[in-house]
């Protein structure tokens, strides 16, 4: 007779923006209980969310990197770019698939919030199907850029639209234009294009950068200021809503 | 001789959207060490943000209940609104500054982030001149909301639109028309107004209602089917975008 085993939980837990004790105590507990841990990176990289959870883990505890495919020199746009990616993703989730039917939970770590653009959710919706999934929130990014800030991002009545920098040029402007608050996520090698948006729709003046906000290495700058960014930094205009 | 006294520092701490373990670390720490908690309440009304933080306060703790003027006969254009409000927020700040200058810190409980609307930010303004303050950021009531409906919020290149339901109709209905994700806070009494604009910008069946996210009450509903909706809710449309 085989015993029914009893399927395990993935959990995919939101890390915060970076300084370890901006993690919620959820996360901090079954981070530090964990038996299985997950993670992406880039190949030969530490990767950031291993990078956060340092000190953190049992002795005992199986770790499995999930390391993106190269893809730098296929463009965006080409399908094999997708399929590629599509590929990845199935080959990781059908082992976490595997680990949790064994019995086992496994920790999959996601920076900031799981379900805010982010990698996690390209494996939830490989799973949730087939295997019990738990989602644990996370502070994102832009809360600790904004906070580094030291100004509140929106007031009263103020509309925030986040937008990221892969979008085309003038869908961008015109996103800055008619916005009270702004927050612009992975910038990186679109930082031109993201200046030239700006300065079109007017706003350069009222522009921050936050990089690597709530790390070790954060930094808060006039955008107008700089000429390269980092892929971990975030453009911020904040709303200047009703205050009384 | 007079010793020169330490300023002690006013924390406003990020609670997040209500679970006790969905705190971060650092406010966990903070709060449970305080030997002043403050927090803005409806008179007569527990207050969500103490109700919160219930047995995790010292013994020897001394609360400093804010409690927000009573509005409701005001309406929210009338020049006396912002006049009765500025009062109260200029008491309660003139209050913490003091506590402040005489070298006690004092922590400020704030629901969700404390710069991501809220009333934090009216103290901040008034305190951050003449003591010091620190912000703890925290999980939004939105980062929650999303994850109780058991989807990501955006994708790949998805635009997000934060609007509050106290706009007008008619900007409410072309934001909402204009984007690819959608969070709606602030809905109370404004429900009827909102679901107006939501049938307007043709995207009725996407919406879903989220109350007390990460509460103990905590309810996902289509938008379509409730008539009622209270303060803590957030009403929301999930991106499509890329996918591999
Ligand atoms: C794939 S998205 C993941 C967002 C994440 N899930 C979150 O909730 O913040 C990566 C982008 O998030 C932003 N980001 C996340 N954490 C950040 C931090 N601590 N400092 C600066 N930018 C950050 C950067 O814009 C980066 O390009
Ligand atoms: C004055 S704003 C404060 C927002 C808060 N600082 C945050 O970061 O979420 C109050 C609004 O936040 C939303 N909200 C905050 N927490 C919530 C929760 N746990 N569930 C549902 N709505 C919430 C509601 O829309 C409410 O009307």
């Amino acid at each position: 007779m085989t015993p029914i085993l009893k399927s395990g939980t993935v959990y995919g837990v939101g890390l915060g923006p970076g300084a370890q004790d901006l993690m919620s105590v959820r996360a901090d507990r079954l981070i530090r209980g964990a038996r299985h841990v997950a993670y992406f990176r880039k190949a030969g990289k530490p990767g950031q969310a291993r990078r956060i959870v340092e000190g953190m883990l049992r002795d005992d505890l199986t770790e499995f990197p999930m390391d993106y495919p190269v893809t730098t020199e296929i463009p965006l746009a080409d399908p094999r770019y997708a399929a590629s990616l599509a590929g990845f993703y199935e080959n990781v989730a059908a082992h976490l698939r595997a680990l949790a039917e064994s019995g086992e939970d496994v920790v999959v770590l996601a920076e900031g919030d799981p379900f805010f653009y982010g990698s996690f959710m390209h494996l939830f919706t490989r799973l949730e199907p087939h295997v019990p999934v738990r989602v644990v929130p996370g502070i994102t990014g832009m809360a600790a850029a904004w906070t580094a800030t030291g100004a509140p991002i929106t007031w009263g009545d103020d509309v925030l639209t986040v937008a990221p920098a892969t979008l085309p040029e003038a869908e961008l402007s015109a996103r800055i234009a008619d916005t009270d608050a702004l927050v612009v996520m992975k910038i990186g090698q679109n930082l031109p294009k993201l200046k030239r948006a700006i300065e079109a729709a007017g706003r350069m003046g009222e522009a921050w950068l936050v990089e690597y906000a709530a790390m070790a290495e954060e930094r808060v700058i006039k955008l107008a200021e700089v000429d390269t960014a980092p892929y971990f930094s975030i453009a911020m205009i904040h709303g200047q809503g009703r205050r009384p």
